[in-house]
C-alpha cells in the first residue's frame, strides 16, 4: 500500500520523537491538522510516536471520515481524552502517565486550552513542538509546489484583469476590491493564513504614494493607512494620483498554499529617486537569486542585501523607514504566509530543496511612497525555480 | 476634561480589578487593545489598578501616538518589561513582585507567550481575566452601536445591489465574490473578527441546496461545502438551482464593528415542507422577540426556542441535522462574531440594555438544503431595536 503524503509527514515527525524520546504529539492548530491528515475539522490529530493517528473530532465527523488520513473518532467527552491518549501511548495505567512526554504547538494553543489538556493529562509533561513543525513545513513536496504554483497564476491573472480599471483618481479600497473579487472569482480562499499571534491578512495590500510609506504594526516592509483604527493596515482611502508608486502587494490561496508578489505599478512616471530605488530593488534581487541554492545560510541573504543597499546610501529606506524599519529581507510560505525560512539575522538555515521563500526588497521613502518587488522561489537541487509568472520591471500605465 | 469612551472602559475595569484584588491588567490581544485605547498596533496594554494605562508598542510607535487614549512608550527590551510594569503597579521591589496579581486573556494569548510573561514578572500571579473583559464588551456604548447600525446598512445595500445578478447555474463561490466585493466598496474591513481558536470567518456564507445542509467543523448553524478540505465551510462549486433556497449568511465589518443577518433566497418556489420549515424560523423569532428585554434570561430564549421547535416536529433539523446541531439560537456581536451572551444553556446573563444579538433559527434538511433568517438587536431599556434593515421574508427571485 502506498502511503499518501500526509501518512509520510507523521511517519518523518514520529522519527523526529523518536530521536527526542518524545511519546506523542498532540496537534491542536487547524492548519498543522490539516498538514498531517488531510482535513481541517474542529478537534485534535493525536500522532503517537510508535503506531497510528487517531483524529478526534468534535465536528464534522462525517467530514473528517471522508477527508482524513488517520482513523476518526468522535472527540466525546473531555474526561476520558487522558485515558484515550495513554492507551495510545501505552500507558494505560494513570502512574505511567508521569513518564510521558507530550509534545504540542505551545507558539498558538491558547493557555486556556492548554490548562484543560494539563488536566486531561496529570503529571505528563508538554514539550513545544512548534518548531519541529514548522521546521518540517519550511520543506515543500511536490503537490505542494503545484497548489504554489497554481496561486501564482491566479493572482497574475487576476492582476493582469484589474490593470485595465486603474485610473487616477481611484481609492486604493475601490482597487483593493476588484482585485480580490478577480481574485475570489478564480478560486481564492479568502484569506492568506498566518501564525503569529494578532496577526491578519486578508489579500495583502495596495497602497499609493506617501499612504503606502505611513508605518504599520505589521511585520512587513509596506505599510498603508488602513480604513480605520480598528483595521489599520493595507488599502484605506487615499486616491491613487499620476506619478506616485502604486505598491500592489497581494497573494493569495489556492488548495490551501499561498502566494505573495509585489509589483510596483505607476501611471505616467516616478520621479528620478524613487526610480533609482526601484532599481536598486530589482538588483537585490538579482545578487539575492545568484546565491539562492542549498547551502546557502538564510541569514547571509539577509546581510549581502544590508551590504548592497549601503552601497546605494538607502540603508535608511530600506524594508520600511527609521524604527519602523523590519528586519528580514524574505519568508518561507505554504500554507501560512509567515513560514520558515525567515531570511533575517540568527536564521542560519542552509537553503534546501523544497523550501519556497517570498523574498521582498522594497524602499520606503515617508511622505512619498514605497517602491519594490517581491518573487516567491522554490529552491531546487541546483539553484531556484521562480514560482512568480508576473512580469517583471514596473509597470508603468 | 471629558473621558473618552476608551478611559471610561478602563476605568471600569479598574473598579472590577479592585473588587477581586487584582494589581493590574495586560491585555495582549489586538481586538481587546482597539476595545481599551482606541489602537490597535503591536504592543501590550497594561492598566494597572491604580493609576494611567500605558501602551507599550513595539511598532508602529508613530501611530499608536496618534491614535491612543493612553499614554506610549516603547515596548523595548523584554528584560526591563517586568521591572516596568512593578513599577506601574507600585512594586518597584521584586520582592513585593510576588503579591502581584496580574490578568490577562488566557483564552487567546498563546502558551509561548505566557510563558515570556511569567518570566519577566517572576512570582507574580497571572489570573485570566478574560470573561470580564468579554462580559464588559458585551454592553455596547453608543458609539459601537453607530458603527453596528452602519454595518447593518452597508451590508443590506450590498445584498440589494448583487440580487439582480443571482441567476440559475452560478456558482456559489461567484455570489460570494459579487457580495464580498460590493461590501469592500461600501467601506468593509475585509474580515469578520471570530475570538475562538482556530476560527477563520470572511464574509459569512453563501450556499445553495445541499450544499448549505453538508455539516462544517464551524459552530454555526448553516455549513457549506468551502473551495477545499483547507478551506472546509462557506460558499463552495455548487451551482444555484431553481426551487432550492438559497442560504445568503453574510456580515461585515465597519469601523471595526460586526453586523450578522441571514436572509433566504429561492429562484422560484421552496417546496412546502421546506416553506414551512421557514415560516417556523420566522414563528422562532417573533417568538423570540416577545421576549427581548431587559432581565430575560439568555438561556430561556433558547430554550423556549426548542420547546416552539419540538411543536412543529423539526426538533431533528434545528440549527443543523443530528450529529452536527449547534446548541444556541443566537450570540451576542460587536468587535468580535462570538461574543457573550450566547443564547444557549447555561447562559444566565440577564438581557440588559446595550446588548447587541444576531438570533438565528434555521433548519438544515440533509440533501436539500438549509432555510432560516437571522436579525441583529439591540436591547433597549424597554424592550428591543431591531438593527438589521433588509427586508424580512423569503426573497423570490
Amino acid at each position: 500500500m502506498v502511503m499518501t503524503i500526509f501518512e509520510q509527514r507523521q511517519r518523518w515527525l514520529q522519527d523526529e520523537m523518536r530521536k527526542r524520546g518524545w511519546s506523542g504529539f498532540l496537534v491542536t492548530h487547524n492548519v498543522d491538522i490539516y498538514y498531517y491528515c488531510g482535513s481541517m475539522q474542529t478537534g485534535y490529530l493525536f500522532i503517537p510516536t510508535e503506531g497510528e493517528a487517531i483524529y478526534l473530532v468534535r465536528r464534522s465527523l462525517v467530514r473528517a471520515e471522508e477527508e482524513a488520513a488517520a482513523a476518526v473518532e468522535a472527540l466525546g467527552s473531555w474526561k476520558t481524552l487522558g485515558e484515550r491518549l495513554r492507551a495510545r501511548m501505552g500507558s494505560a495505567d494513570a502512574a505511567a502517565a508521569e513518564r510521558l512526554r507530550v509534545a504540542t504547538e505551545l507558539d498558538v494553543l491558547p493557555v486556556q486550552l492548554y490548562m484543560k489538556l494539563q488536566t486531561a493529562l496529570p503529571g505528563a509533561v508538554w514539550e513545544d513542538g512548534s518548531l519541529l513543525v514548522r521546521e518540517q513545513r519550511m520543506i515543500k513536496s511536490p503537490d505542494e509546489v503545484t497548489a504554489i504554483r497554481a496561486a501564482a497564476r491566479v493572482v497574475d491573472d487576476a492582476l493582469e484583469a484589474v490593470i485595465p480599471h486603474i485610473r487616477e483618481g481611484m481609492a486604493e479600497f475601490e482597487l483593493m476590491a476588484l482585485i480580490e473579487h478577480q481574485l475570489r472569482l478564480r478560486g481564492h480562499q479568502g484569506l492568506m493564513r498566518m501564525r503569529a499571534y494578532n496577526s491578519e491578512l486578508i489579500t495583502g495590500m495596495v497602497a499609493s504614494g506617501a499612504s503606502a510609506a505611513v508605518p504599520t504594526y505589521f511585520d512587513g516592509p509596506a505599510g498603508g493607512t488602513g480604513l480605520h483604527p480598528s483595521s489599520p493596515q493595507s488599502s484605506g482611502r487615499a486616491l491613487i494620483q499620476r506619478g506616485e508608486p502604486l505598491l500592489v502587494d497581494i497573494g493569495c490561496t489556492i488548495d490551501g498554499y499561498l502566494i505573495d508578489q509585489t509589483r510596483t505599478l505607476v501611471i505616467g512616471d516616478l520621479d528620478p529617486e524613487l526610480q533609482r530605488a526601484y532599481d536598486v530593488a530589482e538588483e537585490v534581487l538579482r545578487a539575492t537569486e545568484a546565491r539562492l541554492q542549498p547551502g546557502t545560510i538564510a541569514e547571509h541573504l539577509y546581510l549581502l542585501a544590508l551590504d548592497q543597499v549601503q552601497e546605494a546610501g538607502l540603508s535608511a529606506h530600506f524594508m520600511g523607514y527609521g524604527a519602523d524599519q523590519v528586519k528580514f529581507l524574505g519568508h518561507g510560505i505554504g500554507l501560512e504566509i509567515d513560514e520558515l525560512p525567515v531570511l533575517a539575522k540568527g536564521f542560519k538555515y542552509p537553503l534546501a530543496p523544497g523550501m519556497v521563500i517570498a523574498i521582498e526588497p522594497k524602499f520606503t521613502f515617508p511622505g512619498r511612497g514605497v517602491v519594490g518587488v517581491e518573487d516567491t522561489y522554490l529552491i531546487t537541487e541546483d539553484g531556484y525555480e521562480k514560482l512568480t509568472v508576473s512580469r517583471d520591471g514596473i509597470r508603468r500605465l
